[in-house]
């Protein structure tokens, strides 16, 4: 989240983890809009139906205004933040980000099973970011026991942006724990169908050109296949959720299909409850009020603010130290941290974990510069030209980058501190994305935009001993952001749920 | 709606048309319970479920607390008020009610042909009811330019309860304008359905004795034969609603269904819009911003409140005078006041409309006991047994009605203000309907309650010049309200919505 937001804005700062947009911003080319020569009259229809659509399909969230809105479901509803539109992307973009989603899902399962070069890549980091070396704890305690997942499951989201000068599409994160929106993305780009299907005629647009998207019937279908894994009739599926949730009801959707779809039984539980409620079995399973948990599915877990004391951290170890399949396990969640994907980055790296060669290319063509802050070559540059990079720290959530100037003044300051707080950060490429003119609407009201956008990929991978059994590209989400409000270098962190329309 | 409200409910009271119940109560027999035995943690879990449940679907209604929850939809959402599982009827009553839909349907009509008999019958209610005054002058109006109706549509709601002592189904009234919740209706039927389907198992109780619920569809489908039979494929369908409208979702279901099924326009109006975007064409069509109105559907209208001014008045003239095809007529409209009901429980008097003595038989037998006040025979009865009586006030909306030696008491001042002021009630056998204990939630919190409940059936009718078209029933609605609201005589109109359960 962004520390600062922009007061002008009519967008509430974004409160939850991959909800904000880990924004990369610029002024750049203006593509062909979908949204000009609307009539004001035909807009107002949209909203309207858009409105009413949301509110009976449930794409909602809980309204921050409303106080039990993230505790007790059917209270403090209000549709989510969408853009009236969906936003073009080529083809051949498109095409390219869903088929690195499989890459990826090996990419992080390869790079899991090497706890040497987790444990290495992340040694310095661990030094200053508190959280990740509470995770480095839990990973290394695994690494002594030689605990093995030989079930294991993934659900990521990889998010990219286009570079307008480049034109390619680029690598912003690869998020490996509680990916949000796989629920609420589906039905954003059934939203965007239904208005085209009805007004497409009058703004020349194809409700055929929004890509079909799976994603929370496809993530479903591969935590009930991990659920088939783990061969326990009498098993559940656990989902580790946070205290309050406003963004609830996108849990709920993929539950509920789960729910029509399978018969077994779900539960949700918190980290305090897992920790007093849970116990581990002489044989390693683990039981949750002397319930049998196959799979464990975190939608909690990713941020520090999760852990409030040692009671979060013990079932945080437990649930590791069980035989149930995690999604993620703490190597999966450790793999998708800034400072591995900096790693990953860095030459032969990628060709240590991924056999084909064209794996390879496609993977090393989406990563924009990364580097770490003890890179002497690239601090010269970035001291002469500080306004091409980001600096982004370790942790995970995103917001808390820091742009501009303001990357030449903190790297003075970093480098006072000495050489353990410069490796909180990481140094990336900055990103300039085009810019595109939107409807946004939140809160019922329509506002007219300019906006950036970052595609989400969501990939689901399953594997066993023997064989991989699920390695796909799932479905799509694009989050736009309103790009006035980085003006000055300040992000804030904003989410407006969007589609794709295929150009 | 009630003037007075329990303080101590936690049910806030009802502000919409027959969303409250029009209820008479007492404390009776306990039937058989559906709701015996259920633990706490199977009754945390439903209702958790059904929270869920009815936010991902559309089961909601605009919050209260929030100010704009009645003017924009997709802001301050809320669950709607339900019970939690089904009510149980018997099959032979539940058939009963949905047989008497179409006979209903048929007397309307038949009652809405012959204006001397409204005019005639309502003489008196007009010189005290200043809203059934302005009715019948539009009435009148109609009578002396000859005005027909060939087209006629109705969407009618017929009310029950279940008389303890007799076991008999008795009408409570019969809604001709405005019926609410079609649209909520069925979602609460399939919501019902959905939590036996999951819980049905431990509560022994089968979702397939709840039945199939099609108001929604079934008024929609109307709608559109109505459309057609208007036969002009540039005609619209309006609906007038009112300026703020909680209830909104209700409507938006069945707009919707009318949307995806049908090709042709709808539009949303108040009366003051129609007033000022009216205009009534030489050859006495509507249009409506220029745009021909084919059909006019009335969500607002019932109410004094609808009409701050003449403007308001103006409008529904406006529509009255045009070759619409109104939904209701005011004719129609008229034949579903209390005083028509009963006007028509008067001996012989059912006869005059229909044709079938089987028929006659069946609606008579749902009537309770009806008296005007200048029946002195009854009077005196009254007078010695008010607890027996509800006096019912002529205007629409439900909630006003008097009880036990309140009865006594009104009767006694209306007599020394004169035998005017009497026209302005009706008196009603007082039904001592069966209470049963039900868990209702509302606002996300679980209430155990004893309730009684109100059976509702949807019916639909359409005819032209020649035939009948549509004659059926299509739906139904159980709302109950908590009996205890009721001691010391005042009824709070309270809705919680429910479905059937057949035993």
């Amino acid at each position: 989240m962004s520390e600062t937001s922009s007061a002008s804005s009519p967008f509430p700062p974004n409160d939850g983890k991959s909800e904000g947009i880990d924004a990369q911003d610029g002024n750049s080319i203006i593509p062909i809009s979908l949204n000009e020569e609307i009539s004001p009259n035909l807009l107002q229809k949209m909203v309207h139906n858009a409105l009413v659509w949301c509110s009976l399909h449930g794409l909602v969230v809980g309204d921050k205004n409303n106080q039990r809105s993230g505790k007790v479901p059917g209270v403090g509803i209000v549709h989510a933040p969408i853009a009236l539109l969906p936003m073009s992307f080529s083809q051949s973009h498109f095409r390219q980000a869903c088929e690195l989603a499989p890459i990826f899902n090996e990419l992080v399962d390869r790079v899991s099973l090497d706890g040497n070069f987790l444990q290495d890549s992340l040694s310095r980091t661990k030094k200053v970011d508190a959280f990740t070396s509470r995770l480095l704890d839990i990973h290394s305690k695994m690494l002594e026991t030689n605990k093995k997942e030989e079930i294991r499951l993934g659900l990521h989201r990889s998010d990219y942006m286009l570079d307008a000068q480049s034109q390619d599409i680029l690598q912003i994160e690869l998020n490996t724990i509680s990916c949000s929106f796989p629920g609420l993305s589906c039905l954003v780009s059934e939203l965007h169908r239904h208005l085209l299907s009805h007004y497409g005629g009058d703004l020349k647009l194809d409700s055929t050109r929004v890509p079909e998207n799976m994603a929370s019937t496809r993530y479903a279908d591969a935590l009930a296949k991990a659920w088939k894994e783990y061969n326990n009739a009498r098993a559940v599926i656990m989902i580790v959720v946070q205290t309050e949730e406003r963004n609830m009801y996108d849990q709920h959707w993929l539950c509920s299909i789960l729910k029509e779809k399978y018969p077994f039984y779900l539960c949700a539980k918190t980290l305090a409850e897992i920790a007093t409620e849970g116990k581990l079995q002489p044989d390693g399973t683990l039981l949750i009020n002397d319930q049998l948990v196959a799979v464990i599915y975190f939608r909690a877990g990713y941020t520090p603010n999760d852990y409030p004391s040692e009671l979060e951290w013990s079932a945080r170890l437990l649930m590791e130290q069980s035989t149930a399949i995690k999604c993620p396990s703490i190597s999966y969640h450790l793999a998708g941290t800034k400072k591995i994907q900096q790693e990953l980055a860095k030459p032969n790296v990628l060709e240590r974990f991924l056999d084909d060669n064209d794996d390879v290319m496609k993977i090393r063509k989406c990563f924009a510069g990364l580097w770490s802050l003890d890179d002497s070559n690239i601090m010269k540059d970035v001291m002469e030209s500080p306004e091409l990079f980001v600096l982004k720290p370790q942790r995970e959530g995103g917001g808390n980058n820091i742009y501009g100037d303001d990357v030449k003044q903190t790297l003075l300051k970093l480098q006072k501190e000495g050489s353990e707080e410069l490796a909180a950060y990481i140094l990336m490429q900055r990103i300039f994305p085009t810019e595109s003119p939107a409807f946004l609407v939140q809160g019922g009201i329509l506002h007219e935009e300019h906006v950036i956008a970052e595609l989400g990929i969501y990939g689901a991978y399953l594997r066993n001993k023997e064989k991989v059994i699920v390695n796909e590209q799932c479905g799509y989400l694009t989050r736009t952001k309103v790009s006035s409000s980085n003006e000055g270098g300040v992000v804030a962190g904003f989410a407006v749920l969007d589609s794709v329309y295929l150009t």
